[in-house]
C-alpha cells in the first residue's frame, strides 16, 4: 500500500485540528464593560491557543519524520495511525476546556489534568507508532538497531515532560499550561535541528 | 481522467467530516455543578465521538483500498463518489444527535434510528460504489471474477450489522451505539489485515 | 509555475467548503414538542444542504476537467480561481439563510434571492474561468477553436437555469430551490457522462 | 526532507482558514425587523470577509512562490513556517472582531488595530520566512544575490501599507479596513503579474 494516501489523510486531520483551535477564541461582546478588557479576559484562550498550536504543529514535523522513514504501510500502522490522529483531533475541545477553567476557582485542577492528561496520551500514542513502526520483526523500514534504540529513548524521554504537566495539574493548572508551553518552545528551538 | 484528483477531494472531505466531530464536544458551562459531574454527563457525546471517528478512518482505510484497484475514473464513478462523500459528511449532525438524546427519555429511540440509518446509508453507498467500480462491463479495474465476487460478497455481509444496529433503535439505543461501536472495534484489529 | 498547488489548494476550499455545510443543520433542542416534529421542521435545511453539497460537488468536476486542459498558470489565472473559491466558499452562508427562511413569511424572498445569485455568481464566475484560460492569446492550453465554442457555449447555456431560479424568487423561494435541485440532478446524471 | 508535505500541509491550513471566514457570517434572526435590514446591517462582516479572503489567498500565492524556490527544508524553515500558519490560522477570529465593532462606539479603534496588527504580523512573518530561505549561508535555494535583494526589497515594500493601517487604528477604523482592503485589491490586479 503505498503512503502518499496515509500522509495526504494524516496531514489533511493535522491541518484541520491545528485551524479549528481559532474558534475556541471568542470575540468579546459588544458593549459588556471595554472590548480591552474583554480581550483581557481572554489571555487564557490566547495562551492556550498558542500552546496547543505549536505543539500540534511540532507533531506534525515528528509525523513527517517518522513515516519519512517507512517503506510501506500495513493495517497495523494504519489503525495506530488513526488513533494518533483522533488524539490530536480532540486537542481543539481539550484546549478550550483549558481556557474557559484556567481563571475558575471550580474545576481548574480537572481541566488542566485533562489537558495535560490529552497530550500525554498524543504523545504516548506517537510513541506506540514509533515503536510499531522500527520493529525490526514487521519489517516496514531499514533503520539499523543503534539508530532505533536512539529514535526511541529520545521518544520516551519526551513524555516525562507530558506526564509531569498532567501531574502537576492538582497542584496549579499555571503549572500544567506553562510546561506544556515550554515543550513546545523547546521542539521549536534551532539546537535542535 | 486521473485519479490523484478524486483521491485528494475525497482524502480532504473524509478529514474534515472526521475531525469536525470534536465540535459536538462542548465545554460544560462554567458554574453549573461541578467540572467533574459536568464532564460525566457528556459520556454519550464521548463515546459517540469515538464509534464515529474509528468508523469514518475505516471507511477513509476502505476507500483508499477500492480506489487503489481503479486504473481509471469515469462520471459515473464521480457521481457515485459524491453521494458516499456526502453519506459520510452527515455523520457530524447524526453523530451530534445521537449523543444529545442517548440519555433523554424523548426522542432516543428516534436518533438512534437516524444514527444507525446515516451509517447503513453509508455503508450501502460504499457498496454500491464497489459494485459499480468492480463491475466487468465498465473496465475500470483487471480484478477477476473471483476476487470480484469475493469483495463483494465481503462487503454486503459487512451491512448486517448496521442493518441490525437501526433495527434495534426502537428497542435501545444502547444496543445501536453498542453494535456500531463493536463493528469500529472489530475491524480495528490486527487480525483482520 | 507548476499547477498540482493550484489544484491542490482549490480542491482544499472547496472539500471544506461542502463538508461545512453540515453545520448548518442543528439538532432540535430536547424536549422542545418530539423529535421528530423537530426533524421534521428541519426540512429545508436538508434539501438546502442535499442541493448545495450536490452542486459544489459538481463545480469541483468541473474545476477538475477545466484545470486539466491547461498546461500552465499565470497571475489572472490565479486570481480568477481564487475569486471562484471565494464564490464557493460563501455558500455555507447562503446556504443556511435559504434553510432558516425558506418556510417563514417574511424575507423568504430575499433569501431566496441572495441563494440563487450566490449559484448564479458562482457559474458566472466559473464561465469567466474558463474563457480566460482558453482565450487563444494566453496560450495556457491547446484546445482547438471548435473545441472552445462548443465548451463555452455549453457554460454560457449552464447559465440560464441559476438567472431563472434567481429571478423566480420574487415569485416563490421553493421554485428557486427547485430548480437548483433539478440543475443539481440534471448533471449527476449519467447520461451527461 | 522533501518540500511536498510542507506545501500540502500549509496549503491545508490555509484552505481552511480562509473557508473558515464565512463562519462569522451570521444569518440574522427570523422576526427581528425585515431581512433586508438585518442583511445591510451585517456589511462590516461582508466587507472584512472579502478583505480577509482575497489577503489570505495573495498570502498563499506568495508563500507558492517563496516555498517554489527552495531546494530543500530544514527545522529552522519548518518553525518559521508553523509561525506563519500560525498567524494565518488566528484571522478568522481578528476578522470577525473587526466586523463586530466596526460600527460600533466604543472599543472600535482598539477592534481595528487588533485587525490591522494581526495582517502587519503576518507580513512581517512572511518576511522573515523569505528572508530565512534566500539566506546564502543556508544554501537552501540557488537564488543570486540581485534578485534575493530585488525580492526582500518588495517584501519590506508590502510591510508599509499593513503598518499605517494599524497605525491609523486609532483615528478611524474605515482608513484600516480601506488600506487592508485596497491592499488586496492592488496585488490582486493584473498589472503585477
Amino acid at each position: 500500500m503505498p503512503l502518499t494516501r496515509l500522509e495526504a489523510f494524516s496531514d489533511g486531520v493535522i491541518a484541520i485540528a491545528i485551524t479549528l483551535l481559532v474558534l475556541d477564541i471568542h470575540v468579546p461582546a459588544t458593549g459588556h464593560g471595554g472590548l480591552g478588557h474583554g480581550l483581557g479576559h481572554e489571555w487564557p484562550s490566547f495562551a492556550a491557543y498558542a500552546v496547543s498550536f505549536i505543539t500540534i504543529g511540532i507533531i506534525w514535523m515528528n509525523h513527517h519524520l517518522a513515516i519519512g522513514r517507512v517503506r510501506q504501510a500495513d493495517h497495523g500502522l494504519l489503525v495506530i495511525n488513526l488513533l494518533l490522529l483522533m488524539s490530536i483531533a480532540v486537542l481543539p475541545f481539550t484546549t478550550s476546556l483549558m481556557a474557559a477553567y484556567l481563571r475558575e476557582s471550580s474545576g481548574e485542577h480537572l481541566a488542566a489534568f485533562v489537558y495535560g492528561g490529552s497530550l500525554l496520551v498524543m504523545a504516548c500514542t506517537f510513541f506506540t507508532m514509533q515503536r510499531y513502526l522500527l520493529s525490526p520483526r514487521r519489517g516496514l523500514t531499514d533503520i539499523d538497531a543503534a539508530t532505533r534504540a536512539f529514535i526511541l529513548r529520545r521518544n520516551a524521554v519526551g513524555l516525562i515532560p507530558y506526564a509531569l504537566a498532567t501531574a502537576l495539574a492538582p497542584v496549579s493548572p499555571y503549572a500544567t499550561l506553562g510546561i506544556c508551553g515550554a515543550v513546545a518552545i523547546y521542539y521549536a528551538l534551532p539546537a535542535r535541528s
